[in-house]
């Protein structure tokens, strides 16, 4: 469970569609994993949002965009000139299609033919199959293709396990030497001199499990990336569609709430969270509904949630 | 004055200047000249705030950009997208600095491969002088240089004026043939068959002032563009910093509240708004202080205020 010392935490900046609407933001997510901070994906208005939510601009050094439609992209070069104006030195890593240099470079030579103030790094995806796109001591960071109009990845986020606290009184007891607690630590019993074997859970405190994060979207349903998302504890799934515009989520390549419901039911996530609803919703009740049939714990989300695991 | 069958409305969008804050949108005002719709400036986010303050999309056929910094253009390409996914058919009309082509178009292109579902017919601006740059039978625009750290236009929108009213009793009374009809419109006195003087007065009703607004934003003080807004009846100029910042006003080429105030008085402004407030200052008591220290009728903006002439 999340607390202070270990948070993994996602907060939502923006849960529309394509369209705009006067109370919602296009896509845009970001996941503090114990500190580090990744913005998914980056809609008009994600600089506005941070600022409203909290989310330090400095925090940010890696940004992840699942495809080059617009109502993901178009918050990028807002996000980018502000930084340069703020003076950021610090490189941004950027894991997109390839093609976003083609994209956003010009843009920045346009407005800045003097350079910015920091250097972005080009991560290109892959969108054939899973690639493990980022890793530190503290989390990994796997894409995987998705089904949509254009190349299109989701990510999944795994933190890396937090070792347990030794407990002083019983290395004290009995009489642990320094060299043996590493392997405690990592969940070996401890043997005495005497034969007798103390097990690691009388030794050790504080257990950590990691937590995983996935998010789909945008994507219409296809049993291809179960796998990638399989035993998530939190799924983020768009579900742009009730049942009522089903054949249009087809041909659309997006997803409706039962979608979205099927796959968090067959990768056995822990949680549903579910957006990008379609601008023709007032709100999301019967796609909620429709996915809650399916998979229970399912939530609609919105602007300034934060869904703490 | 404003009403319904005449309205002359400024709707504001977006006060603040380059970095975000969480309550403020950048640059964007839309002006109703009697049922014409004019977009001035385009901040990021301008597109949900449309929506936000019930200003159709459809209304919308000119855009006037003051510069090519990003705070006044960052929405651009979001509204441009959205009206095509709504399958916009009508010109656009773009009146800006001739290289916002080469900064959109790339753009659009890369978007939509297969083109936008409209046309976009680019007016470039002339930043030497004063120039007509729009005209219809309800409104002319006129652009004309500001003083700003790259190329930068302001604009003044004038009302044409709507004949008044004849009053049919005393066109029956008087018995005025149809031929005087149109000349008494226009302003001419009745010479009845016995040589009486019936006055204009006595026979027209619903006198119309035409109505003038100018925006005048990025700019620092100048006084080369006094002229220009002479005597409008609501100006709207940037006041970035209170006097506490008058030097950084100089070299970046920003106003103070003292400067746009100065301008209204040295103007003969019926009435001053100001906006395009520095992040740096919680809020703009100070600013609209000084401001109106040296031209009573100000009044700050902020985000959904609407004003009436």
């Amino acid at each position: 469970m999340s607390d202070k010392s270990t948070p993994f935490l996602l907060t939502i900046l923006g849960t529309s569609s394509a369209l705009p609407t006067s109370n919602r933001y296009p896509t845009a997510q970001v996941l503090n994993v114990r500190g580090r901070f990744f913005l998914i994906d980056c809609g008009e208005g994600t600089q506005t949002q941070m600022r409203k939510y909290k989310i330090g601009f400095s925090r940010i050094n890696h940004i992840f965009i699942s495809h080059l439609h617009g109502d993901h992209i178009f918050g990028l070069i807002g996000l980018i000139s502000t930084f340069s104006l703020l003076g950021r030195t610090a490189d941004l890593h950027l894991f997109a299609h390839s093609e976003i240099q083609a994209y956003l470079e010009p843009q920045i030579k346009f407005l800045y033919p003097e350079g910015i103030s920091f250097r972005i790094v080009y991560h290109p995806l892959n969108f054939k199959r899973e690639q493990l796109v980022f890793d530190d001591k503290t989390v990994t960071v796997y894409s995987f293709p998705l089904d949509h109009r254009i190349a299109t990845c989701g990510f999944r986020f795994e933190e890396k396990p937090v070792l347990p606290n030794l407990i002083p009184e019983k290395l004290k007891k009995y009489n642990i030497p320094i060299r043996n607690r590493q392997a405690i630590k990592e969940g070996a019993d401890f043997v005495a001199g005497d034969g007798q074997i103390i097990p690691n859970s009388e030794l050790t405190v504080n257990k950590h499990k990691a937590r995983t994060f996935a998010f789909c979207s945008d994507t219409r349903y296809n049993p291809s990336y179960i796998e990638s998302v399989r035993n998530v504890d939190l799924l983020y799934h768009e579900a742009t569609f009730a049942n009522d515009n089903q054949a249009l989520a087809q041909t659309t390549y997006h997803s409706t709430g039962e979608d979205a419901a099927r796959v968090a039911r067959e990768a056995n996530a822990g949680k549903l969270i579910i957006g990008h609803f379609s601008a023709r919703y007032r709100d999301h009740t019967q796609i909620l509904k429709e996915a809650t049939a399916i998979f229970p714990n399912t939530e609609a989300i919105s602007e300034g949630q934060v869904f703490s695991i």
